[in-house]
């Protein structure tokens, strides 16, 4: 998918809300376990309830791989699903990979074509090399960790190295990669005030932002920092929406929940 | 497995050689091709042919990922061949994962419950939180990445953090992290100079070592720099063992090039 198909579906829907299918057969329904293909029937069921308030939705392929076999059968079907019956949805493999750049490239072709993601997030530690293998395929979208939502993100990634922290190193070395226009960030949300210096480094880049939760507070903080005018967020939110409830009505409930986030997300679109 | 177990295996064995299973449809004998898993096939008449003069396998998980479901299933099948018919063999999953606690979790769930494997490979970027999560295994080892033997290795982890290189940084913290003892480094080889600065701050840990290929050489610079009293290497070596032959007796060639390795190693470690 192009950058600008997105941002039309943006506009289309008045949303930039990403679902993450963190889908963990500890917290789906326990009705759905008698299924043939649990993971898949509460996926599809989420998606088809949510999909007119949503841009994007992302697999955590850890809870795929968790299951084997199993688990990586269900991630296929909703790939396939969603893009047989959603072609316009971005579709994100969150897989976090990055290796030497012969490894990077099967890691490519696992998530590029074997599977059919438009875009794939990756690690940046192993730097240059382990990244551009991704940025060779043409309309694939490569998701780097910037500066992530979680308590670990202080250990390394806001390090000072020489006049800078790190994460703005890694950004900011990143724009010179080639087909570098490829690349989204991962920025977390609980530091929404560090979006305001990221923007000064990427102004145009897409930012997948993890950890905004349903407060509307938060989210308006957010795009005070990190909207640009072509939007230039996807905002992601999983549990929060996918297990809204337990009930057999989960999905009409996720839906409900998605529509609250998307009506936020339309006003803030209104400022642009 | 123990680390006193692979100890005890490196000594019997007179190697520390760890065999990668980089397996690519494209390197494989062609004659191959015509099984019903080429890829298993080729891992097992590989495994068959070196056991006697390695001590650890370690499949490059990018490489099963690209063929999707069928590729897990060569992956599954290869991991239980080795536990079955090798248990006393460390296994490695090559998979280089890192992501928030609840996710790493998961990571730890594929690879040390559902396949088994003895110990993983991960990425520091997000710091503590992603990293413990694979640490709560019992006799399971979680091999960090520490400094990286590709070109991109001087991207980031070279780059001066306050007063020492980001990759010194990284493996100092981890020393404080909840079960570190059951951590392992990698480090490239290509930078034996910077083992012996390594072992200043980790002199006990195991470092699992890419990037030596046959060279007997830069495997006597390495274990210069890098051996302690209970050897605390893995040297890998992945191409040059199992494509140095596309015939036939592909496998038996993987094995005469794996002895030659370990011949060279069996005199290192005559100098403990």
């Amino acid at each position: 998918m192009t950058t600008k198909a997105l941002i039309e579906q943006i506009h289309k829907k008045k949303s930039f809300l990403c679902i993450g299918l963190d889908t963990d057969m500890d917290k789906i329904p326990t009705y759905l376990l008698s299924e043939d293909d649990p993971i898949f029937s509460f996926n599809k069921a989420i998606i088809d309830a949510t999909h007119k308030y949503a841009v994007a939705y992302k697999p955590n392929i850890a809870f795929y791989e968790a299951y084997g076999i199993k688990g990586w059968k269900s991630l296929k079907k909703t790939i396939e699903y969603i893009n047989h019956n959603y072609p316009e949805i971005f579709t994100i493999a969150d897989a976090k990979r990055g290796d030497i750049g012969n490894t990077s490239a099967m890691y490519a072709k696992a998530f590029f074509q074997e599977l059919a993601f438009d875009s794939v997030t990756v690690a940046p530690y192993m730097g240059k090399d382990s990244v551009e293998p991704f940025l060779e395929f043409p309309n694939k979208h490569t998701i780097m960790l910037a500066l992530t939502s979680n308590e670990g993100a202080f250990d390394f990634q806001t390090l000072k190295t020489n006049e800078q922290e790190l994460y703005k190193t890694v950004i900011e070395k990143s724009k010179s990669w080639k087909n570098s226009d490829q690349l989204m960030y991962v920025v977390g949300a609980t530091k929404a005030e560090y979006l305001g210096e990221i923007r000064k480094i990427i102004p145009d880049s897409f930012l997948l932002v993890p950890g905004v939760g349903a407060q509307g507070g938060r989210l308006e903080e957010v795009c005070k920092y990190g909207m640009n005018k072509d939007v230039g967020l996807l905002i992601n939110s999983s549990r929060a929406i996918i297990y809204a409830s337990e009930t057999s009505n989960f999905a009409e409930i996720a839906a409900a929940k998605a529509e609250v986030i998307q009506g936020q997300m339309a006003e803030q679109l209104e400022s642009l």
